[in-house]
C-alpha cells in the first residue's frame, strides 16, 4: 500500500470528498476511525445527519478533521430546487447550525463552519444557483489550506525538538486528526523525512483510546517507531530520563494561550513541568478562540459512561460495577504557564500568554 | 447477602483456607478477582503450583493478600510420608523458595514466606509429624495479623482523612487486597463505621482496572459512593477541587519511605503536590523493607503486553497495532518527599525520612 509521508496509506484518507455538480450526489467519505488498527473500513455521508453522527461517533476526529469534514457537511445540504432564494439560504444556515451541535469543545468546527456561512450569506441572489459550487470550493480550500498548515507547523516545530531522541505524545494529533501530517506530529513527520527520526511514546489516551489504535498506526505506517504505554505511566517513563519533549494538540485556546486538549494532557503538563521536560502544543491558528480571555471558559464535552466502562468496546466486559457512578469530560484545559511553546503555522509563540499570542497571531 | 463492614460479602472472602488434619486435603479458596465485578466465583487451590498461579494470574493480588495466600500456599506442599526429615524440611523450603518468584515487587510476599520458613527450621526432628499443623497454625496467624493490622490502619488514619469529602485513590488497597478491611480503604471504612461517609474517586487503574472493577465495587457493597474515573481525569479533579486527599497503598516500602505501589502511583503523588493536597499512604510495617535505603533498588515487575494491548480483557478487541512495541511495568516508587504520612498500624509516619520511618517502625 503506497503512503505519504504522513504514513497514512492513500487508501486511508482520513477524509476525501466526493464533488458532483448533482449536488444530490456529493458525498463525504470518511475513513471509520473507530475501527482502527484493525479494520481499515470507509463510511461515506451523504447526508448532513449522517455526518453529524460521523462526527460525534468519533467516525472523524481530532479538530482540524471536525473542521473540515463539517464544511464538506455543508454542501450536503438538499434544497428543493422550488425554493426561492430566502428559503435556500435558511436551508443551509440551519444545517450549518445543526452540524454546530455534534460536538462542543473543538473551535476549528466553529471556525469552518462559519466560513461556510459567509459564503451562504454574500452570494448574491441572481447567483444563487452558483452557491453549491461556491460551497464546495470553500470546503475544498479549508481542506487544502489544512494540509499547508499542517507541513508550516511540521517546519516551525522540528527545530525544538532537533536533539530529542525519545518524545511523549497524548491522543492522536497526526494525519488522521487533520488532512494529512497533523499537528503534534507533524514535526516528528518533518524530521524524519529530512533524515532524523526520533523513537516515540503514545499515551494509550483512555477512555477511547486514540494513542494505541491511531497514533501508534500511523507511526508504525511511516516507519517511525513507536511504544505505546498506559497513560499512567508517562510520569515513571519521565523519571527514568525517558522523555525529553512532550508534544500534543489542542482542539480549543484561548486569548491566553489556555489550552484544551483531550483529557489527560493537563496532567501530562505538570509532569513535564516536574521532571523539567519541555512542553509543547501544536495547532493551528484557527484553534484560537480569541474571543474568550482564559481557558476557564472553554466548554468542556462530557460525553458517554459507557466508554469509561466498556474499556473493549461496546461488545466487550463492563468494568464497572453498576453501582457505582462514572465520570467522563472529554477534554481538559492546560494553563499556558505550563506551555513550553505552541507551535502554529504562523510561527512558534514561547512562553505562551496574551502578549506572545497575540504577536504571533496578527504577524 | 449479609455484608461485613469493608463492603466484601462474607460468601466473597478475599481467601478461605480449608484446613485439614489430613494435609492432603487442605485446601486455599480464593475469590477470583479476575471475573470481578461480573462474577463472582471461587478458585480451589490444592496445591502450591495452582496457588503459584494464582498468584501471578491476580486472582489473588495486593501485597498483603499475596502473603496470606502465598503462606497458606506453603501448607499445600505434599511430602511422601517415607521421607527422612532433612527430605521433608527441604521439600518445605523447595515450595517456599517456589512461591517467592510468583511476583517480585511486593515484600510482604517474601515476609510471609520467610515467616513460614522460621517454622520449618525451628521444629526439632523429633517432632517433624507436627509440621504440617504447626504451618498452618502460622498460616492462620499470618491472617489473622493481617486483619489486627487492617482494623489499626483504619483507627489510625481516620484522623487524616477527617473533614474531607472527596478522597481519590488508585488502584485496590481494601479488603480484596488484604484479609478484610484493607489499607488505604481501612480509614475510609473506619470513618464510615462512625457515622461518617466519604464520596470516593476510584482512578480505573489502567491496565487491569483494579480500581473500576475491585475498589468500586467493595465501596458500592458497603454503601460508600464512588465514582470511577479514568487514571488521566485525577488531574482535572484536583484542579477543580474535587479532592481533598488522595490516600493508596504499597507493595514495598524503602528505609527512607520511598513506596513502590500500582503504576500511576508517582503521578498522582506529582499532581497532588501540585495542588497542595495531602498524600497518604496506607500500608502495614511488613511492607517496609529495610535492607533497602532508598527505592531506587526496588524491584519492578514488567508484565505482558496483552494487558495493554486487551483493555478488555484476552477475549476483546486488540487495540495497540503488533507494529508498536508497548512498555508494561507493574508499579512505580514513589519518593518519600511527595508522601504526606505513611499510616502504619503502629501509628503515623508524618514526613517520611529515614529517621521518621525507624521511629515508628522501632516504637
Amino acid at each position: 500500500m503506497s503512503t505519504d509521508v504522513s504514513g497514512i496509506p492513500e487508501a486511508a484518507e482520513t477524509i476525501r470528498y466526493r464533488h458532483a455538480d448533482d449536488v444530490w450526489s456529493a458525498a463525504v467519505d470518511l475513513l471509520d476511525q473507530t475501527l482502527l488498527p484493525e479494520t481499515l473500513s470507509r463510511l461515506i455521508c451523504e447526508t448532513p445527519g449522517q455526518l453529524h453522527d460521523a462526527i460525534r461517533r468519533l467516525v472523524v476526529r481530532g479538530a482540524p478533521a471536525i473542521g473540515i469534514a463539517a464544511a464538506y457537511g455543508v454542501t450536503l445540504t438538499r434544497v428543493d430546487s422550488r425554493a426561492d432564494a430566502a428559503a435556500v439560504r435558511s436551508r443551509y444556515l440551519e444545517t450549518i447550525d445543526y452540524l454546530a451541535t455534534s460536538r462542543p469543545t473543538a473551535v476549528n468546527l466553529f471556525w469552518a463552519l462559519d466560513r461556510m456561512k459567509a459564503v451562504v450569506q454574500s452570494v448574491e441572489d441572481a447567483e444563487l444557483e452558483m452557491l453549491p459550487n461556491r460551497l464546495a470550493d470553500e470546503a475544498i480550500r479549508i481542506h487544502e489550506d489544512d494540509r499547508a498548515m499542517c507541513r508550516s507547523i511540521g517546519i516551525n516545530g522540528a527545530p525544538l525538538l532537533q536533539g530529542c531522541q525519545n518524545v511523549l505524545t497524548h491522543c492522536n494529533a497526526g494525519g488522521l486528526a487533520t488532512s494529512t501530517l497533523g499537528t503534534a506530529l507533524a514535526p516528528i513527520y518533518h524530521l524524519h523525512e529530512n533524515g532524523t527520526t526520533l523513537h516515540v511514546y503514545a499515551d494509550e489516551t483512555r477512555p477511547l483510546l486514540q494513542g494505541a489504535r491511531l497514533t501508534a498506526w500511523e507511526l508504525s505506517q511511516a516507519g517511525i517507531p513507536v511504544t505505546v504505554c498506559t497513560d499512567s505511566m508517562a510520569g515513571g517513563l519521565m523519571k527514568a530520563g525517558n522523555v525529553d519533549a512532550v508534544i500534543v494538540g489542542a482542539d480549543r485556546i484561548a486569548a491566553n494561550g489556555d489550552a484544551a486538549n483531550k483529557i489527560g494532557t493537563y496532567p501530562l503538563a505538570i509532569l513535564a513541568h516536574y521532571h523539567h521536560i519541555p512542553f509543547y502544543v501544536a495547532a493551528p491558528t484557527n484553534t484560537f478562540d480569541m474571543a474568550l480571555a482564559s481557558g476557564d471558559l472553554i466548554p468542556i464535552e462530557q460525553r458517554d459512561p459507557a466508554e469509561v466502562t466498556q474499556p473493549g468496546g461496546p461488545s466487550g466486559r463492563t468494568t464497572v460495577p453498576a453501582s457505582a457512578k462514572v465520570t467522563n469530560p472529554a477534554f481538559d484545559v492546560t494553563p499556558a504557564e505550563l506551555i513550553t511553546a505552541i507551535i502554529t503555522e504562523r510561527g512558534v509563540i514561547q512562553t505562551p500568554n496574551q502578549a506572545n499570542v497575540a504577536e504571533v497571531l496578527n504577524a
